[in-house]
C-alpha cells in the first residue's frame, strides 16, 4: 500500500481526476455487493404481509436498485460511464437482523470494474426500502454495505475476508 | 402501528403509488442523517495525508453528497420532487472506527419531508469515499446509515433513539 | 381557434419558446390520461400467468410510468419543471383488445397543468410493457393515448368527447 | 411461444431482472418504429401554417425524439444502456388521419437491439407534438405506435405483418 | 467586498456548501445573459443558407439552451433546484463578429435568483452551435458570456457596466 | 468548404439529424479545450485566499467540469452517447486577465470525437466559478472557449491557429 499503489483518483499534484483507462484491456468483469436494512420486527411483518399480497416493497426496491446501477457514473463524480450487460438485485428476509438483506451483481465486458455499480444498486435499494416503510419506522438502519467479490481486470479477483462468515 | 398508519406507499389494493401530499401544509422541514465508512487504518492515513495537501477525497465526497440530494426523486421511485433550500454534508475522521463519519442535513419549506434527501446525500458521499479509496482497500464497509432527527410536518419531530449515544 | 388562441409555444416571431406562466394563479390541477398495448392473446396469457405468480410486468410498468412522470420536463422541450404532489398509474387487463389498458393521474398545486405528466406516465408504462414482452411478441401496438380529463387552471375543465364511450 | 421463449425479463423465480447480454455477439442492429398523432383538421392547418413559416412544431418534436432515444435506458427499467451510432426522426403530414405521422430509426453496433430506442423516440416526438398544440386541441390522440422492422441480433429480422398495408 | 459579503458558497470553516435560502422572500426574479460564437465568414454563410431553408442550426441551439436551463441545478453543484416559469433564447446573426449572438432570459417567482439558468442556457446554446458547425470550422470561439441584467431578490437589480456599449 | 463537406448535422432535406457513425473506425481520440473567467482583481484575491485555505472554488469547478463532460450527449442534442476513458480539468490563475484559466482534456477509444466533451467540461467549470463568486462580482465574463487541439479520427489532427500564442 505504498504511495505508488495509493489513491488512484488523485494525480501527481494531488488533484482529483478521472483515471485514464484507455489502455486497459477489455475483460469480463463481475462484482457482487451486499447490504441490509435493520428494522423493528413489526415493520418486517408489515412488509412481509404486504409482500405476500403484492410484493411491492421488495419489488420496488429491486427495480430502484437496478435503475440506480445505470446512474452510477452520474452520481459518483470520478466513475467512468460504462455499458452494463447485466444487473440483478435480490432481496431476502432475515429474521435474525431483523430486516432485509440486499445483494446486487453487475456485469460488463469492458475496461473498468463494476464494483461501484453493484454497491450503488445495493445502496439505492436499501434507501428505497427505508422510504417505503418510514411511515411506520423511522429508526431503521442501513448497514454492512460492502463488496463481496469481484473478478476480472488487472487488479485481479477479490473476495471480502468476511464473505461467508 | 396499525394497518391505518402502515406502509404509506401501498394503496388500498396493495399497489405501490406516490402518496398524495397536495393537502399537506407547507412547513419548514429539516432532516439530518449520518453514516460511516469503516476502513483499514492505513487507508485512513492515506486519505488524511492526501487531505492535508489537497482535501480532495473528502471534498469530492461532500460535493457528490450535495449533488445526489438533488437527484433523490429520480432515484427513489415514489419520492416526490421537491425544491431543497439547503443541503450540507460534513465529513469527519473517526480514528476509533477507523474511518470517516458523514453527516448530512437537508432543509425545505414544503409539503413533504426531506429525510430521503439527507439519507441519499449520506449514502452517495459514502459511496464516493469508497470509490476514491478502493484501489488500496476493497474491504471497506459502509454502515450505520440512519436518520438522526427531523422536524416539521404532520408526523412531528423525530430523534433517533440512539442519537448521541 | 383564432391566431390568438393558437399554438402557445410559438411566439410572435414564430419561434418555439417556453410560455411564461409567472402570472398564472396557483390552483389545484389534476389530469388523467389513458392508453393501451394491444397484443396477441397468448402474450396476454403469458403476462397474466407471470402476474398471477409475481406481478412483475405490470408492477414494473407501473413504476416506470410513475418515475417517467417526474422526468416530463426533461423529455418535452418546452414543458415547465413542476412539483407533482401525486402520480398514480393503473394497469388493467382487457380481454377484448386483447391487451392491457393503462390509466395515469397526475396532481399538483401550481401554475401549470399536468396533462403532459399524465400522458408521459401512460406512454412510458406502455413502452415498458412492450419491452418486457417483446421477446415473445414484437407486433404489439401501443395506441389510444389521450387525455381523458383535466381540471383546474385558466383554460377550465376538459373531458374527452369519447371518454366513457 | 413456449415458456422457454417467454418473457425474458422475468427470471426463473419470476422476478424482473436485466437480461445478461454479455455473451451476445456484437452485430449491426437497426430498428424502425412509427406512430401518429390524430388531430382536428384545423389543428393540422395551424401546425402547417406555423411550419411553413418556421418549422417549429415539427422541428421541436423531431429533436425531442432524438434526445429521448438517448434516454431510453433511464426510462425503461430493464433496458441496457447502449451507445447509439445513429438516430433519425421523420415527421410527415397525413391529411387522411388527419394528423402527423412519426417514424424513427435507431442504429448501433452492439450486443442488444435498438427497438426500444426507436419506439421511445416515436413516443416522445408524439408527446411533444401534443404538448405544442394542446392549447388549441386537447382531444388529440396518439396511436399506432409499433415496431415496423428490425435487423441484426440472434432473434433475426422482423417485419411487422401490417407494415406497408 | 469584505469577508462578510464574500464567497457565499464557502461556509465559516471554508467548505463548499449550498447556501440556505429558506428565509428568503419569494419575489419575481428575472435574469438576462448573453454570449456569442465567433466563426469564419464562410461558416456563417453556411449556417445562414441552411437557415434560410430550414432554420435548423439556430432552432436546435435555441431548444438546447432552453432545455439546458432546466438542468442547471444538476450541472452546477451548489445551485438550488427551482421551477422556472419562463425561459427564452434568442439567436441573431452579427456580421461584424462574424458569428452568432445568443441572448437568454430566465424568470421565476421564488427564493433564488435565475442568473445561472440564463448563463447556462447561453452556454449550451453556444456549444450546440459549435457542435453543428464544427465539421467545417473547428476554430470557432465561444466568448463574452456574461450577465446583462437581473432584477428581484435581496441583492437588488444589476445591470452589466458594459451593457449597451 | 463545399456543400459536401458542410454542416454534417443537417441531412439532404435540410433537417437536423444525428450523423451515422456506425461505419467509422474505433480509434483513440483526444481533445483539449480551454476557456477563462475574467473577474475583478479583488474577486481573484478572494478566491485565492479561500483557495489557500480550502481550495473549494477551484476544486468544485474542476469536479463540475468532469461531471458535465459525462452529460454532454444529454445536453447537446445531436451528440452521440460515448464512453469517455478519461477526463481531466485544470484551473490556473492568470493575474493578467485577471481571472482563472480552465483547460480540459477528454479521451476515448471509439467512433466519434470528444471535442464537445472537452468544450462542455470547460464551459460548466467556468459557469461554476461564476456561480461560486457571483455574490461578490456579477460582472465576471466567461470567454475564449475554444478547441485547442484534437487527434484521432478520420478528419485528422487539429491545432487551433492561435494555440500557444
Amino acid at each position: 500500500m505504498s504511495g505508488q499503489s495509493g489513491l488512484t483518483h488523485i494525480d501527481a499534484s494531488g488533484e482529483a481526476h478521472m483515471v485514464d483507462v484507455g489502455d486497459k484491456a477489455e475483460t469480463t468483469r463481475i462484482a457482487t455487493a451486499e447490504g441490509h436494512v435493520r428494522m423493528a420486527p413489526a415493520t418486517l411483518d408489515l412488509i412481509r404481509a404486504g409482500n405476500a399480497k403484492k410484493g411491492d416493497v421488495i419489488g420496488t426496491a429491486r427495480l430502484a436498485g437496478i435503475m440506480a446501477a445505470k446512474q452510477t457514473s452520474n452520481l459518483i463524480p470520478l466513475c467512468h460511464p460504462l455499458m452494463l450487460t447485466k444487473v440483478s438485485v435480490d432481496i431476502a428476509e432475515d429474521a435474525d437482523l431483523p430486516g432485509l438483506r440486499v445483494t446486487a451483481t453487475a456485469k460488463l465486458t469492458g475496461k473498468t470494474g463494476v464494483e461501484m455499480e453493484a454497491l450503488t444498486a445495493v445502496s439505492v435499494a436499501c434507501l428505497t426500502i427505508y422510504d417505503m416503510a418510514k411511515a411506520t419506522d423511522k429508526a431503521m438502519e442501513i448497514g454492512s454495505i460492502r463488496l463481496l467479490e469481484k473478478s476480472g481486470g488487472k487488479s485481479g479477483d477479490f473476495r471480502h475476508p468476511e464473505h461467508g462468515k
